[in-house]
């Protein structure tokens, strides 16, 4: 089995988009009270939307199962308020559900969280147990940097975060550091603040005992850990110097990586840098990029076939990255399969 | 030979710390009128300072000479204003100045530059044309977020930055974009913030048409291109998919990557991915990283060794690296030795 742990809903139906300008708009009138207001998709829209893009990548590259969440650049919680990101964080969740519902099969659901620059992480602590417990689904995506390039919010390590990381851990799901768009024009969303944000979070990990505090608490960190596995032997020089104990010991236990890196050369180095047990499969289709490498004449972001031309890699490694580390990390990925 | 070309004085005699230290403790009274102040080091110190580390290190190793800046943490841009700037810029290379003086076989110099968030980067052309005319230095630290974390200033590719490139291209030096220390509790300095803003620069320069504007500037992306190299297949699907160039026809004329990663498989990643035209030979001693790697016994930031471990490069590629390249791009470097 073929498990990717990381699809976002890139290819919703429109309606979703016109919902988004039509709250946004909202915004410019303070004077109104925020009302959630109402999305009309049909389940055919819905089909239509994944049958020629998730679902059509899933059998031609020989997936079997997508972990599911809400598109990531559009999460943009820096946009208006709690309020805003509470109304907007439902929708999308409830729209992942119906995906999941529709194609239980092929998708199992994350939620995003309804954060907001300067507002608790607790606020989130509904929406995530709504997700969890009503929608079945089995993480989220942690945002950490709510203020979309600025970062404002303070560090992944601070007591600001305890009280939904205390959740996380009662819920037992793990979260996915994942930023959103950036209104910071130095910043790239896709090329430069996703992976800024991948190895800025990891180095926060490094300097912290967050893991003390939080010994069962998961974290997977996208996009192959950012910069983290290219530069593994400065993080652990940087902790050595620091009196740090060894990275293995420090977060090995509680911090994942995906393989969204799309060239052969840096799967190889992940691959080689970093233990199995800490890898987990994915390739964030359909996402940041779309088209075919013309060196190799296959997508970019067919992320599989990098692993599958690693002929060194241990059978038993390959089952871990492709789907044994997901029961592990996705704790209720076994239960929302109806297995024990 | 080997020529280092990224070494920063982070063993400057406590003097010079002290000075800052009365630098910023003046900001305090707005009322006083700042002056420069004066420091005092005699060269018995500045060769004191040096001969136990990086000289040392140089003869170790087998480094013949470095190319040699200011603490690039102890720019400091985010504190106090332009001419709290100005002073400490002026001190800052004046005894870079001076350690070439001392060592002219040893050590050639390039600038910290006057820069603070907000302020026009042409304002840095006075300190730039002193260093190079009058030090004869052969380059430059640019720093992207002289916000220290914030990231506040318009992205290197912004019109913002042109009289400032215009210099550059008329003096025939190149810049390495440095940041330094980060005031933003999320970033740690040389574990996040450094690294991050190597890949935000390179993202920055793929949107944009900046070597169009200016054929013959060059920069170098210290600590291996940051995420870059790693995430190659990334940057050339973005690229792609923008409808910009290949990454070698769109900047790699103008941008070039250093040897500042600290274990054999991510050195052994950047020699594969990025043509040895664009690298070229750093190790950042005394630097980020200080400590003895107890995998192999070596220090993590004996950059030259892995270089050396890599039987599959070739000699004119070593030669390249090691130091031909310093004179493609530092175009005044030869002059400085006295060569034409």
């Amino acid at each position: 089995m073929i498990i990717d742990c990381h699809g976002h809903y890139t290819t919703a139906p429109k309606e979703l988009e016109e919902y988004r300008k039509r709250q946004i708009a909202g915004l410019k009138d303070s004077t109104q009270i925020a009302v959630k207001g109402s999305l009309k998709i049909s389940d055919d829209q819905i089909r239509e939307s994944l049958e020629n893009a998730q679902l059509k990548i899933q059998r031609e590259r020989g997936t079997d199962l997508t972990i599911f969440s809400p598109r990531a650049g559009g999460m943009g919680h820096h946009i208006g308020n709690a309020t805003t990101s509470q109304h907007w964080s439902e929708t999308c969740n409830e729209l992942i559900h119906r995906v999941c519902t529709l194609y239980p099969q092929n998708f199992v659901g994350v939620c995003q969280l309804p954060q907001s620059p300067g507002v608790a992480p607790k606020n989130c602590i509904p929406e995530l147990e709504r997700c969890v417990n009503e929608f079945g689904m089995i993480g989220c995506n942690l945002n950490p940097d709510p203020s979309g390039g600025y970062w404002t919010d303070p560090p992944l390590t601070d007591k600001w975060w305890y009280p939904l990381y205390e959740k996380l851990v009662e819920l037992d799901v793990p979260a996915m550091v994942h930023v959103s768009a950036s209104c910071n024009p130095n910043f790239h969303f896709t090329g430069a603040h996703y992976i800024n944000a991948d190895t800025t979070a990891f180095m926060q990990f490094i300097t912290s005992d967050l893991f003390k505090d939080f010994p069962t608490l998961k974290f997977i960190i996208p996009h192959g850990g950012g910069a983290v596995p290219y530069h593994w032997g400065r993080y652990r020089g940087l902790a050595q110097d620091m009196g740090r104990p060894p990275l293995k010991e420090l977060l090995l236990n509680n911090v994942f990586f995906d393989t969204c890196v799309y060239h052969l050369l840096g799967i190889e180095l992940l691959l080689k840098v970093i233990p199995a047990d800490n890898i987990l499969f994915a390739s964030e289709v359909v996402g940041a990029v779309r088209g075919i490498d013309p060196e190799t004449g296959h997508y970019y972001d067919d992320t599989k076939r990098y692993i599958d031309a690693i002929g060194w890699l241990s059978a038993a490694d390959r089952e871990k990255i492709f789907h044994g580390n997901v029961r592990k990390v996705y704790s209720r990925f076994a239960a929302s399969r109806g297995q024990k």
